[in-house]
């Protein structure tokens, strides 16, 4: 499905609602609404919603009154009423429309997960209940980010989850379309909110969706893009409070190569460790990054510098980490000193990590001396440099990551 | 099991615990704290739970805010993660006492319903997984009220759905005991806040249960009691805030039949209809309650009187209704005129029903004229007498209802 257009053909549909489309029974109310809209079209409708938001936070808040660290089975069985809730709500709210509607638990829509507790892997997926219902006429609401195990454990599926649910049903279903309804329009070339001249995308690749993802444009969990990806599942990104066309997230096409930049991103929540006259010896990175993993602390960028000083030959070493985990990182250095020797460790918070994103890049050379000439003529020096296919990403001071950010998305953008 | 000490063999115990014994976390934890005791002494446990007090009617309010009469299927797929949520968090507050415990959904326990929602009938149980989880050494925690039909659809069993829960689990597991903890000690001879001198009773036949249920003493629902009795279940009713032994309910022996009178009864929750001069022809109370039954009016007492006055022979006919359904009752009777040609109805609130019952009296006489003559010498008059082999009731005028049941705790029991 290229440019669908609804009410062009009878169509299997998957709309998914966040936490936020189904806060309160008016909001609930109002996507039933819009399902009705879709239904009067002749279209097929799976809902797959998420708990009305609060309600998850409530529950996680009442386990933590009776343990601090509280088992992740029966968390599980905790979380997964909150989307149950909804589910029998949102039923209820397209009944009183006249709508006939069922509810299912992630487990009766045939949604099998591994076991691993609070942020489980779906296995499969056997609809069966899904297609009954729908053939007899139903509009189906699956709770999102719960599934069962082969063996019936409820489990659910962690952060992003709901998203997760919408984009495997769409996949074992076929869907025609698959559409994840959020709190904005769709996916943007710069935060608008930072660059007010920034433009809704009508489309995006996966893989520039997944690079935006993990810099910190924060529309989807990137494991929800990736299934999608490897399913190749077309989704858009749309807004719950209005009818404008949102973003379609799809395979990369020809045409797509001719737009350079598709956008530009800041991360203001990393932080960079700095490790200065590291002895230059085989296996030290090896061991410092080991140890920093072991400490469940994802590294993003690493960079390594020859030092040129006398004595020994020695090499200062940075590499950055989301801001929340820059105290155990340090930690961990620290605790290695005496193993590896290094002279001292330098932690700064006041950085920003600004990228451009875009499967034009493959294909037009030059765009990394553009984006140093732009920064250098702003006046933003540059910390550290990392690139892929499809992205640079450069790290600044983070006072100059706005400005710079403007000045990147004009030169490339407008 | 004629008179279970904790302690004397490892026995399986079902204890249920009502909403108010686990409305928040510190009597969850509470909770918690008994079983533990329980298991200290080897015994094995599955412990049943409703939802936290409030939640369900904080969920049938988000419902009702969506649709006045929500599906019936919703409404089961809603309710029921009430229960979950309690389950999980007993089995978080037995962790945090060291103790190995797994929460079960209903349907997790094999309890298979009928498809009827809102009030299922358990149909069967195959507790493979609670039998499972005992075996392991877990402390089993089942959501009360709840099941689901055989192809997999949630089902709640109605009011008091938890109390048979644990009964219907007790019978399936041939547990040893089954406690139904709640905010009472136990069952008493009659209302301590009403007759000071009420004891508590230390065993009472299931036959006396259901006649004091059925009579407005209001500690079970009849059907909890009706299944207990079916299959044979013992059970203990007791309270949830102190160590005190409560009632044992079982099968009626020789020695209850010493006792005349177990318990006194007062329902104050009744009133009575009287048609004036009704036709004496035949089928013309069969079509007065088949009408009344028709508009879901329960109806209690009836008594017919041959009038003797002049003209075509005619009766006064009387019944009694709960309160609640007077209106409704008055209105299908008005609607009857035309068609019966009674003379006149008249509705009475102001009436209340005293009851005494005892298996002892199938065995003793004289306890109808002895009731009647501690009620003539309290000055009480007797407005209608309806009796079973086990049970006397009277209705009498409200304003008499105390002092009258106050004599009569004192001339049979003391």
């Amino acid at each position: 499905m290229e440019a669908y257009e609804s009410g062009d053909f009878m169509a299997l549909i998957v709309q998914k609602y966040g936490g936020t489309s189904v806060a309160n029974t008016d909001r609930i109310k109002n996507v039933a609404a819009r399902v009705a809209k879709y239904r009067a079209q002749g279209d097929q409708i799976v809902v797959v919603v998420s708990a009305m938001s609060g309600v998850t936070d409530g529950l996680i808040k009442l386990a933590k009154e009776i343990a601090p660290l509280p088992s992740e089975r029966e968390m599980d069985m905790l979380l997964a009423t909150g989307e149950q809730q909804t589910i029998a709500l949102t039923a209820i709210a397209l009944h009183a429309l006249n709508i006939p509607a069922v509810s299912l638990t992630g487990a009766q829509a045939g949604i099998v997960t591994d076991g691993v507790h609070t942020k489980a892997k779906i296995h499969n997926i056997t609809p069966k209940q899904v297609h009954e219902r729908l053939d007899q006429g139903n509009v189906v609401i699956v709770a999102g980010f719960q599934g069962e195990t082969k063996d019936g454990q409820i489990t659910t599926l962690g952060r992003g989850g709901s998203d997760l649910t919408a984009i495997a049903l769409a996949a074992a279903l076929k869907a025609d379309l698959c559409q994840i309804y959020t709190d904005v329009d769709g996916v943007y070339t710069a935060d608008p909110r930072i660059v007010p001249s920034a433009k809704k995308l009508a489309e995006i690749s996966y893989d520039e969706m997944l690079e935006l993802a993990s810099l910190g444009a924060k529309v989807m969990q990137s494991r929800s893009v990736e299934f999608a990806k490897k399913f190749g599942v077309v989704f858009e990104v749309r807004s719950s409070l209005n009818d404008n066309p949102g973003t379609i997230v799809k395979e990369e096409t020809k045409s797509m190569e001719d737009v350079v930049i598709r956008g530009v991103s800041l991360d203001k929540n990393q932080a960079k460790v700095t490790l200065v006259a590291v002895p230059d010896k085989p296996g030290v990175a090896a061991r410092i990054f080991k140890a920093v993993g072991d400490a469940n602390v994802n590294v993003d960028m690493i960079v390594q510098n020859i030092s040129h000083g006398s004595g020994t030959p020695a090499t200062d070493l940075s590499f950055t980490v989301d801001k929340p985990d820059l105290l155990k990182a340090r930690k961990v250095i620290e605790g290695l000193r005496a193993e590896i020797g290094y002279r001292e460790v330098i932690a700064n918070e006041g950085i920003g990590k600004l990228s451009i994103v875009g499967v034009g890049m493959k294909s037009h050379s030059g765009v990394a001396g553009k984006l140093f000439d732009v920064l250098a003529t702003a006046g933003v020096n540059i910390d550290m440099i990392s690139t892929s296919e499809i992205k640079i990403s450069v790290v600044i001071d983070l006072a100059k990551g706005e400005p710079a950010m403007k000045a990147v998305h004009a030169a490339f953008i407008g």
